[in-house]
This record gives structure tokens, sequence and C-alpha cells, in this order.
């Protein structure tokens, strides 16, 4: 799945992360791991409660990952650094409105949310933002998309990108003539 | 063929799908399938005749497959979500225009049809696209690409994206001097 | 090497061709093969002097790699449709200017040439861009890299699309402060 | 390594280069070696002393390596020719200030230095830049990333050309409503 994200471009090295909730129990990727690199190693388990951990071999990420499986359904996050959908979150107030198709209904608006990472401002805004999304981008930082399973949460990640690249391409495209007010 | 078009960035994660005529039988990919994760149990048959299959296993846009294998001569279709592609559809009214040389010879210019996906709508204006093109694009959807082979419709495919984006590139370029009546 | 190519996404599917001198015989990739694909069987060999294959199955582009063997000292050729160098071929008038320091220094001026694919007058245009540059730029359709290896015509290539790339990056930002000299 | 950098879209075909400090020992990938089929024999010791070496084996930057080894804390260094990045260099006057979150805090403005390739003026401004910079620009050539290991210095290779993308992508958006001060 790492080495998939990493292929697909949705983020490179070790930006991101990956979890899963599985009884009660949340696995996720070790802080710093190169995603096309995991192995059994790479991974960590920590639990559903608790504050972030104070070692440092889970993700800096988790705290936002334990809010989001203790206050929404979703049963998997992935979380990248995609470059449309980071230079959107810079561009745009609110949100992300996809124009394609699958976006517009399947992901529905974006909302972009705030707070340094690994905080638990961010967590917060992350956890309230996909009770009721599929995918939120975190200003100028990256996506967190989610769903039942891994691969639910994968499609959420890469539909997002997909949309921020089409309304990228679209928007940019002689924005002088639509006005400028997603522009900084 | 799946993996081909996820390495060359024509699609990604689960958009898109493929399928091929054999003996009045259409073999399509299930739906939800991830396009570099195929195998035989992601490909299915379904019948030449008939309405939308009920059950949820086939691509939901074999309704569309069937209509493109019943009333043009093609083989082989592939549908991609390519972001050029896209991007362009939502750009221009009625097609999408190659510039580059292959392009305009072997493609010509993609229509830009309607019709939200997997419904009747779309199903008649693709068939009726394709008749006499290899390539035509949903609008903010994806490309419909078609030939008497998978190579074929591959090759569609991937033209129909490399003159999106060449076409995007040279339009988008300084663009306020070449007016904007392709833009929204 | 093919596989380099569409991995560098310098082109995709069956656009583009690599031929190699051995012996004053050209050995050049069958016409309509996938690059990412080519073994033994996609290979054939041509003599130097002659026209136009009459078959269909070496390269439809063989007569230019000819001329650019026998009118220049290139025993290497790569033929790739890179999509910035295809732009920037419809954007500038006569040549496109490097702005990268290798390839201001190695590659220089990329000529911007003439001739549909396979004819004769693409052939004198190419086979004289190349006798003092390594790479030139079919208008609308192509780059043409050369050197004394294939590991040479690569490189080239390769440079040529980033090149071209870099220039597009650069002129297109903010480029109506710039003047649109170089814009159709 | 150097497979992961071609992977990534990091650099291309024998552009770039990567070395690691080993007991007072520089070991470098050598001149012209394609970073995606580096072997054993690819890479070459030079020592921490004297100055370029006279034959054309290791890397034509050696020396700039050399000096930051020199006069940096550094123990690996990773040479790219990153598209976005070098664009920004010829875009921005002294640095390229990174807009995502990671970029500004991990990375934190990215110098602009000078020199042609190879040069002892390259050689002295990218190891004074490195002494409290994990990445700096050559003009219109490449980054130069560095870090205590190889792994350290990918992650800020990647970070740079992450973070000059995401700057291009939100700094050429209706940029003519932010004023061209960057462009030339």
């Amino acid at each position: 799945m790492g080495q998939k994200l990493i292929n697909a471009g949705l983020t490179s090295s070790r930006f991101g992360n990956i979890s899963l909730l599985l009884n009660n129990k949340i696995f996720i990727t070790c802080t710093g791991s190169m995603l096309d690199e995991l192995d059994e190693n790479c991974v960590v388990g920590v639990e559903l409660e608790g504050c972030c951990p104070e070692d440092a071999i889970a993700s800096s990420e988790t705290c936002v990952h334990r809010a989001v499986y203790r206050f929404t359904s979703h049963e998997a996050i992935i979380h990248t650094h995609s470059p449309y959908a980071v230079a959107a979150s810079l561009l745009e107030a609110k949100e992300v409105l996809p124009l394609d198709s699958e976006g517009r209904i399947f992901l529905g608006p974006m909302p972009i949310v705030s707070g340094s990472f690994g905080s638990n401002e961010l967590a917060e805004s992350v956890s309230s933002a996909l009770q009721d999304h599929k995918a939120c981008i975190a200003r100028g930082h990256g996506v967190f998309a989610a769903g039942r399973s891994l691969k639910e949460a994968y499609t959420a990640a890469a539909m997002a990108e997909h949309s921020a690249q089409i309304g990228y391409l679209v928007k940019s495209y002689c924005c002088e003539a639509q006005g400028i007010d997603g522009a900084r």
C-alpha cells in the first residue's frame, strides 16, 4: 500500500502515514519510515485511548489518527503530502470543491483544516472534518483520507489528489478571466 | 494492461475499466477493482444484449461498454480518468482538438459527451461518439478509448491524454493573449 | 532502454522509436511496438542505403533515422513524444532555448524542424539539424535525440525534455509580464 | 537509492550524484553513471583532502561534495536536477521559500547559489549554504541536499522538490494578481 502511494505520486520518501483499526487497536506506520520500504518492523500498535505517545516510534501524527478512530466510524486512514491538494489548501479559503464528477459525488467539498502536525488542534479539526467527509486537507500540509478499509482510504486519497489537480488545472487556466477570489 | 495504465499515469487506483469483445461476449473488469492488481477474479463476462446488470459485480460502466460494442465496430474499450483530458472536458465547449500531429491525424477532434456515469444517456452519447472516433471524453469524468484490440484502445487512450496535455500546455501558455473562449 | 523511456515519462505506449548503427546496418524498433515491451522480435535490421521500406515492419520513421546516419556522425537515435518538448515546439518560432545550465552547455538551442512523420522533408530537416546538434524537435510531433551510443542518445533525449520543462515553467510563470512573442 | 531518485522523478538519466562520508573517505557515484543502474563499479572512493580529481572517473561534482564534507557536519549528499527546484532557482532572486508546513519547518529558505558545475565557486557557495541549511539550489542547475545519512539527504532532496512544486503551483496561480517580483 505504501508502495502504491509512492508509485502513484501521492506522496514521497518518508512523508505520510498509514493506519488501520483492528480490534480496538491502532496499527500505524512508524515515524520516518519510507513508505515504499515498509515491513513489519515499520508498523507499531498503539492503544485507541491515551495521549500522544512519548516515545518517537509511532508516527508523529498518531494522535490525529487516534482522534479520527475515536470520533468517526472510519477504520483505515491514509495521510499523504499530495502536491495539488497541498497547493489548493494554500489557495482556497475554506474548502476544495472537486469539479470532476466522481469527486463531486463521492468526496464532496474537502474541508481545509488547521493545526501544526501532530498537534491536538490538528487532531480535533481532522477528526471533526472526517465525521462527514472521506477526505480533508490540512492547510499547507497534506491530505487525510479515511474509509472502512485501506482500499477505501486509498481510493479517497487518490480521488482527493485527482480532484485537486483537475480543479487546479481548470481554475488556473486563464484564471485572470475567472476572478482570483481563491488566490492569497 | 491495467498495470500499464497506472504506470503511465493515465488513471489511478480503482478509476477506469477495461473490456474486450470475444465471441459476442463482453469481458470487463469488475467494479472497484484496482487496475494495477487485476487477476482473473477481477474480470467478468456479460452478455452483449440486455440492460445494466443488477448485481454490482461488473463495472458500473458496463452498459456504456455494451452500447459501444452494439453500435460500433470496436472490439476493445479502455476507460480512464486522465487528468488533462478531464480538465480539457471542463474547459472546452464541444470537443478537444489535438494540436500535436499524431493526435490531429489519428484521433481528430475528441467529442465531449454528457451523462452521469453508468447512465443510459452516457451509454448513448459515448457509443454515438465512438462510431467515428477512437476516443471521446465524458465531461468532468474521463476518456473512453476504443479499437479493434486492447493495444489499439490503449494507444488511443494514451494519445488522448497526450494530446490533451499538449493542448493544455499550449493554450494555457500566456492564454490571456489568445482569448479565453474555452474557459468557463 | 525502451522501458527506461516509458518509466521516465519521455514517451508512452507505442510512440517513439529507437535505433542503432552497427556495421553499416541500422537496427530499429518495429512500427507500433510498445517501447516497454520490446524483445528481439520488435527490432528489425535495415540497410543504410535505399528509400523508405515498402513493408510496414520497420518503424515508419526509418527513413528519418537512415538520413541521420547517412549525413551525421551519430550512431544511435532515440525519438520520443515528450510533452513539454512538443508543447514548446508549438509555442516557439524557430528553436527551443534551454534555460538550465546543462541544457545550455550540452544541448544548446534545439532547432524546431518541419515535415510530416516518415516524410522525406522530415528526414532532410532532422538530419540537417542533427549535424551540429544532439537534439531537435519536429514541430508538434516529438524529439529526435542522437549520440555515439544509446546512452548518449538517451541522455540527450532526457535533457531535451528536462530543458523544455524548465523553459516552460519559467516562461509560463507570470508570462504576461514577459511579453508573449513565443505564443501563437 | 539512485533508483528511488529516478522513480520519484527527482532527477533523470545520468543527472545528479550521490555521496557518503565514511571514515574520512568520500564514496561518490562515478561521472555519467545512470542513477537507476548503479552497482559497485559506479561508486568510487576519493580522499577528503585535495583538489578536483584529474581523471574523469569520479563525479564532476566531486569537489563540491568534498567542500561540503570539509566545511559542514553533513555525512551524506544527494544532488538532483529536480524540475520545479531548478525552475524556481531561475525565477527567484536569492532563495526559494517553502510555503508548505514541512518545508517551512524542516528546510527553511533554500539559498540559491552560483557557480558553474564542478567549479570551485560552486564548491564554496554550496558548502557555505549547507552549513546551516539542509538543501540549497544551484541556479539553473539543481539541488544539493545533505544530512547525517543518505536517508536524511534523500528526505531533504524530496522535500526540496516538493516545496518548490508547491511554491510554483501557488505563486503561478493567477500570479498577475500577486505581483511578479520573482519573475525575470
